[in-house]
């Protein structure tokens, strides 16, 4: 089945322990297009200016990514500067350029109506409502959102969670999204506000996601939701060159593995949580989205072996 | 099999968000002996003074631990006093009083020498080497140690360090002790100065093994180790009542289940990582050790299902 994603494509400068590289591609959109079309057919919506050349779209057409709904406009294209010198974990933004990302308004192409997911990656919360009511019909929907969305514009956040079947987020959202310090606590005040999954990423202790399950009686002793959580692991790396664009990897090779899946029942979503980790952890081998334009499927699922052995009991 | 172990026996005054209890029993050695006890024989050596009641004593022997090698001194028992108001995931040592466990000199009575495997928890490595000396039959060795020892007594650490079939520690004291801010080439740092076998717990996201593999090629291209990761999961909870002694409680559970199965195999060593997380749990759940004092192993072993539910891929 088909995805179609909206979202940032970019240009980053980044500074690492491991180098720095200047204005190389990515974007929440990028990575994620990417990361998917690797299980499933890909399609991105986004704005990027004059200085978005054509090779750089070639690095996603030459994946099979459908760029039709990537609109060309004068200016510059969003360039983010970012540092993790000080803490390999976080990134440090030294610099956001908005350029013709700050007046995107999002265009669904007629060849994208028949689209069967949609991913809903980290922009502004008008805009992620307003792509989703434009397709009614997509099967399932996923979101990302990030501090600034949750802080300053919640009311409008409000609108989107309604509607998704998952929300991935990281740690520090989740806590801050549910304001509570304790993460079982604030997924269950998360999947009360709309989301049928939550799928919370700890960075290289994995992730977990969070089962929506109806129950007559919750811990409060009141008719409520219990949050019923399932742990993937990470793979231990040797070096982590570049954490940029890790979440969205992540992202990418959950709901594509999901997409490739005839049923989503819940083994494929455990196993599309596996999917998510391994393509986080191919995407920080390497600056920018190198190394996820390199891959092959039967490298990713030697990579996802890995992942079930390291993790498995008998 | 039945397990020795050595460490202190103490007092603990403890606040946390969800309360304050005054000089409880603690003490290293308490909560791995409680937590073991559910599994195998515990033999423990310690000291107290004579705050220490009988009804202290009897905390342990109602769990069949053997207190013959408890030492009983005039002076106070070892007093503790933490905080988890600021961060529930560390502890803030408000004051430690040491009494009668400065001049700790661990005696193995004749009847602990024929113990089996030996736990050698978070003391002086001095006194750790010392035990480790009077046991040279034992079968099976773990440790544990902290900063303090790390930073200001590397050299007599190291000397522990050598003997060790499985360290136990956190990611903290595993990045200083390898001087290495990357787990994976931390642990094998480690691995190189001597345990067959590094546990590094992550608190509320689990704990990683890290088994050492002697390689033809290591990926400096050089004759050398490589660390093997298996990673266990941690069960998320609606609330941490009080985290102390969840570590002692861990290995507790880790290495009593080591010694109650008839061979060290690698699944048992995978099932003891389990079933570490799962007494590590339950540990947290009450102040002190209140919680280990009244389990049963049928709950015990609802939770290692659940632990292997909640992370197992079919």
């Amino acid at each position: 089945m088909s995805i179609l994603v909206v979202g940032s494509v970019a240009f980053d400068s980044i500074e690492t322990p491991h180098g720095r590289v200047d204005h190389v591609l990515g974007g929440a959109a990028t990575f994620f297009a990417l990361s998917a079309s690797y299980f499933t057919d890909v399609r991105v919506i986004g704005v990027v200016g004059e200085d978005f050349t054509a090779e750089n779209e070639a690095v996603l057409t030459r994946r099979g990514i459908d760029t039709r709904g990537l609109e060309h406009v004068a200016g510059k294209s969003f360039h983010w500067t970012g540092s993790y010198l000080k803490n390999l974990n976080e990134a440090q933004t030294l610099k956001t350029e908005l350029n013709v990302f700050e007046t995107f308004a999002p265009k669904i192409p007629a060849a994208y109506e028949n689209s069967d997911f949609l991913f809903l990656a980290n922009i502004d919360p008008v805009l992620q409502a307003n792509v989703r009511r434009q397709m009614p019909n997509v099967k399932m929907v996923c979101g990302d959102t990030m501090n600034y969305w949750i802080h300053d514009h919640r009311e409008n956040l409000n609108k989107v969670l309604v509607g998704l079947d998952a929300l991935l987020i990281n740690d520090g959202e989740a806590k801050m999204l549910a304001d509570d310090s304790n993460l079982l606590r604030a997924a269950e005040k998360i999947l009360a506000t709309g989301p049928k999954t939550l799928v919370i990423k700890h960075g290289e202790y994995g992730a977990t996601a969070f089962f929506s399950e109806r129950s007559f009686l919750s811990r409060d002793g009141k008719p409520g939701l219990t949050a019923v959580p399932f742990r993937a692991p990470a793979l231990p790396l040797d070096a982590v060159v570049d954490p940029t664009g890790a979440g969205d990897s992540f992202a990418g090779g959950f709901f594509g593995y999901l997409a490739s899946q005839p049923e989503v029942t819940p083994g494929a979503f455990k196993r599309a949580m596996f999917y998510g980790g391994v393509m986080g952890s191919f995407a920080v081998e390497k600056f920018g989205t190198e190394r996820l334009q390199q891959l092959s499927r039967e490298e990713i699922d030697r990579r996802f072996s890995r992942f079930r052995e390291i993790s498995h009991l008998d």
